[in-house]
């Protein structure tokens, strides 16, 4: 008897600990039922999620969520003290959840006055969700939105989605992008937009629009038109019946996020037409709706191939800058290539002046180690908008990292950069490190000590990761196909040159980097001048993106006067050592502060993160160490 | 014949660069010959050095040496622009070292206005140096003063020992003691004494003075008398005529270093006599000559055998405090057990009161990684002073880390313990940091990269060490004899208790450590009482010596919330680390900055000292980790 009543004490014990799984996410208020919540307008299904939060979580005697016409047409609000005042529904639910956060974060009730307004009218998230079910660049398990079975759908989780509405409504995100961007034209059909219609009613409420990425030969490939061509009356026509029928089912649809010509997606250049003269023929087709064409300029080897790739985007979109519809925005990755863990800036923000853009970045950690590294990538976002102007975009969005597994982002610590994202995408001049310190003590604990070192931790970790994977602006260095550990000697004959790391090293026994200088491919001129001089210049270049601009001798004197060669094998060691720093600190520092479970999950995927930045190190200084010989 | 020259030239180039193997120390002043030197005064040998000396590598165009007897009679100076003022000749020199030192480490004329007087007016290294050549704890090769073959003296380099009494005096220290402390009996015959005479006369006109160690019963071993007891009047007869002996030599002839009734030593104990006996019949005989006797304090298993030995310096000498002659002096180690990398200062300095003290510092790294770890000392000696009152103590004396290596020291980086030595026993409260940096400017480089770089390494070296060999106040867990790896299991039944590491960690399945507490041997009580309430409470017990202090569960919990158990780990682990970061800083970044043979030759140790530090680690953690399971 006794020893069952132990193993169910034991049992007890470990179901326990198994609950902290990271589910919760930032989201970890304790209910209260204390807060009297007056509401001074007619409560709609928003200001209702407002007022229960509250209601539920405020550790207040009362809170006033008041409705002010005469405040700017955004999702900004005041709160003055306990009352909440806003243009919109929605300002009212983030003025909730901050208040809700402010409370997290201090503990004295300190009085607050102030005004807050999103930079970014658009913040959404980018799920490359497919329709089986599988996400490209996810390594959080599967959609948490779609799932096939013989071709048949599996209806997604209602409960999970409104977690997941509510998360995004808490850190300010307002809409969201359901499938991939190498869309399926099924997308499109009857059966799946009744499903987006279901997801769509469960985000209303938390002010999340939704939207979908198209396949631009959807009318074609399901059979109802024999072309794409966007010239084409039928095609057109197409679409706009297609539109009908969306909004008639989601009235407040948000409208296409678009990857044509790219990466063999089809688009009108399939049909001798533009990208202008696709966007805008699905734009009009939009327009009575108010919805919105999101074209993305992640285009290489199409019109411009055989050009360095990082320059065929603006040689593809520069000349059509004026051309496109107002509701359509280019969309734009931060860097010119692809998501590597340093890029300068993509000099579309530089070209691009009549078109509105937007900027595309991303959570889902592909270059960055996935949900395997711990990398916070905040300070990677601060540094693009330390070269690109906030006001000069119209929206954000965010190449999410989400999936079925319970802890939503696979590694604990990459919820952080969801977290990040959205506080970004509302105001991209808060610090990345108060960011980290937030997320840190709705996350974990308010411990200072455990605050302290972990955001600092979590600030080195970027840094950490390119010194092991592109010290100096190298870059693509990644395994074919599944982006994640090196191969620095890539080179397959039949893929596209542009795949292959030894087209971006170049590494000979004479130096090493790509020379888009004005002497080389002379991608610098596609920059504005005073950045364009800059990187032109080797003696100006930061050396963070020296051989990202400049093919340089294995003997080149660096600013401290150590040779290229010596500081490349500086770096990479300084980066696995940067990691071994964090992983002994978790390991034997902090597991005090943290559930068993986060904690082990944590130090695992530590362990793993620093054999893999000793591979990075091993296989790559083996073979730029054999190359400058 | 064009292969020839070529192959000529590669000779001479190869030259060129061996040329550099850090026998110049930090004396690396390039002749200007340009000043004009006046003295006010007689030209003694002393000043005549330093005339020479400013002539030669002073770039200013005049200087001016005066004696002032008016100035306090020590060794201090006063520098006024480019006149030096001082009581004595040595003064004079020190003044004149001062001012090239002054030029060597800032680019402009400064013009300095300023006095300083030495802390200590005893300032002496100690050479373990055996006659047969040998030197215990030496690493830098064979002694500069001592060789034998077949018994018969083989006479030392004069020019080594003028250009080791330069280095001195440029450094302020104006003793040494020729040999070992564990001393032959053969140090004072006539031999031998001839050579001593010979040195001395080398050293004099730098104001350096010579001591010798002596073995207590050097009379009845050498056969003149029956005994060596102190009370003995032929014993205290023979060592009067020992000394006028000694004096009709060098008639400014310090006085003697004594070890006795110590690890097999001789001494007064032996028949049943104090060491107040025992020093002060050797004080007596040299009193007429003004001679002074060192009496080390190092004593254990002796009378207070089985005593916790760090208590039984303090329980041995202390009753005897006010028995000593007045030019007797206690001499000291650091700590209280044998120059560990972090040690509590020593208990003597709280208790003795009546009698002069001196402290004994060790600048050979015995248990520091030797010659072959890079670990810079004046951080360690800084962190001594905090604790002692520098105006407490008359004299300052430290365990030499010379030899016959071309770099006098087996690490070039060991140099700067020996130059730091020297600058903090002329002045204690000069920076660890300052220290540092002075010695890499003379020594390697002004460049500001450089110096930055390399003395934030040296200064974090002493911490790394500690971190790898002794975390948290683990002490004295060296392997057997040689005191350079680790050995946690040395235990031999034949050996002294004291010598075995599994004394003095204790680990067990409970915990770790060393109670020393008043629940345990009760060493704190040996400390001035605010001390001793701090080191007892486990709470208050600083962390870097808790177990010294304590034995301590596994999982005690540490300030910062991990146990006991995850510190250990950490600390070594970060320990690691940091060498490794040291290794990864001075490989890939400074070889620039530095002749090829010295950095080679400071690169191989580097690498050396990473997998000695991972041997620390791996065993040490392995042995504990298996205990604490």
């Amino acid at each position: 008897m006794r020893r069952l009543l132990l193993s169910l004490f034991i049992t007890a014990l470990a179901l326990t600990a198994a609950a902290e799984d990271g589910h919760q996410l930032w989201l970890r208020y304790q209910p209260v039922n204390k807060a009297k919540v007056t509401v001074t307008d007619k409560v709609s299904p928003t200001i209702a999620i407002a007022k229960r939060e509250l209601e539920t979580y405020y550790d207040g005697e009362s809170v006033t969520l008041k409705l002010d016409a005469s405040m700017p047409d955004d999702d900004g609000f005041t709160i003055d003290g306990t009352t909440i005042t806003a243009r919109r529904d929605a300002g009212l639910l983030y003025g909730a959840y901050e208040l809700l956060r402010n409370q997290q974060l201090s503990a004295d009730d300190a009085n607050y006055t102030y005004t807050t307004h999103p930079a970014f009218s658009l913040r959404l998230l980018n799920h490359w969700d497919n329709l089986d079910g599988s996400i490209e660049r996810g390594y959080a398990g599967e959609s948490i939105f779609w799932k096939e079975d013989n071709a048949q759908i599996i209806p997604f989780n209602p409960l999970l989605i409104e977690e997941y509405a509510r998360a995004n409504a808490s850190i300010g995100i307002n809409g969201t992008v359901l499938n991939n961007v190498n869309a399926s034209p099924k997308m499109l059909t009857k059966p799946y937009l009744k499903e987006v219609k279901k997801i769509a009613d469960i985000l209303r409420p938390y002010n999340i629009k939704v939207y979908l990425s198209i396949n631009f030969a959807t009318p074609m490939a399901l059979g109802d038109t024999k072309t794409a061509d966007p010239l084409d009356k039928s095609v057109a026509r197409w679409w706009q019946k297609k539109a009908k029928e969306i909004y008639k089912l989601i009235p407040d649809f948000g409208g296409f996020l678009v990857k044509a010509n790219s990466e063999g997606q089809p688009g009108p250049g399939d049909f001798g037409r533009t990208h202008a003269d696709g966007a805008n023929m699905l734009a009009d087709a939009l327009k009575p709706y108010k919805g919105i064409i999101m074209w993305r300029c992640f285009v290489y080897g199409a019109n411009h191939k055989g050009e360095d790739r990082v320059k065929q985007a603006v040689s593809e979109f520069k000349p059509l800058d004026g051309q496109f519809r107002d509701n359509v925005i280019l969309q734009t990755k931060n860097g010119p290539l692809d998501f590597q863990p340093r890029e300068p800036y993509s000099p579309i923000f530089d070209q691009i002046k009549k078109t509105p853009n937007m900027v595309e970045l991303q959570i889902t950690q592909e270059y960055l180690g996935q949900s395997r590294h711990l990398v916070y990538l905040a300070p990677m976002w601060e540094e693009f908008f330390s070269f690109v102007e906030p006001s000069s975009l119209k929206g954000i969005a965010g190449v999410a990292n989400i999936g079925l597994d319970r802890n939503w982002c696979g590694h604990h610590f990459s919820q952080a950069n969801w977290y990040a994202f959205g506080r970004q995408a509302w105001d991209p001049a808060l610090l990345s490190e108060s960011i980290a310190k937030e997320w840190l003590i709705q996350t974990f604990t308010n411990d200072a000590q455990f605050v302290k070192t972990v955001s600092k931790m979590m600030m080195e970790s970027r840094e950490a990761c390119v010194k092991y994977m592109m010290p100096l602006g190298l870059h693509h260095i990644f395994k074919f196909d599944h982006h994640y550990g090196p191969e620095p000697d890539g080179f397959i004959a039949s893929y596209p040159l542009e795949w292959c790391p030894v087209y971006y090293h170049k590494a000979d026994k004479n130096g090493i980097g790509f020379d888009r200088s004005s002497k080389g491919t002379d991608a610098v001129s596609q920059y504005r001048p005073e950045m364009a001089r800059l990187y032109d210049n080797i003696e100006t270049c930061p050396e963070d993106l020296l051989l990202w601009f400049h093919h340089v001798p294995w003997d080149h004197k660096m600013k401290d006067g150590s040779t290229l060669w010596e500081s490349i094998q500086a770096e990479y060691n300084a980066g696995v050592l940067a990691v071994e720093a964090m992983q002994i600190v978790w390991r034997y520092k902090m597991r005090h502060f943290v559930d068993e479970q986060r904690w082990r999950e944590v130090d695992e995927r530590l362990q793993h993160q620093v054999e893999n930045a000793r591979e990075w190190r091993d296989v790559c200084l083996k073979y730029f160490g054999d190359m400058q010989k």
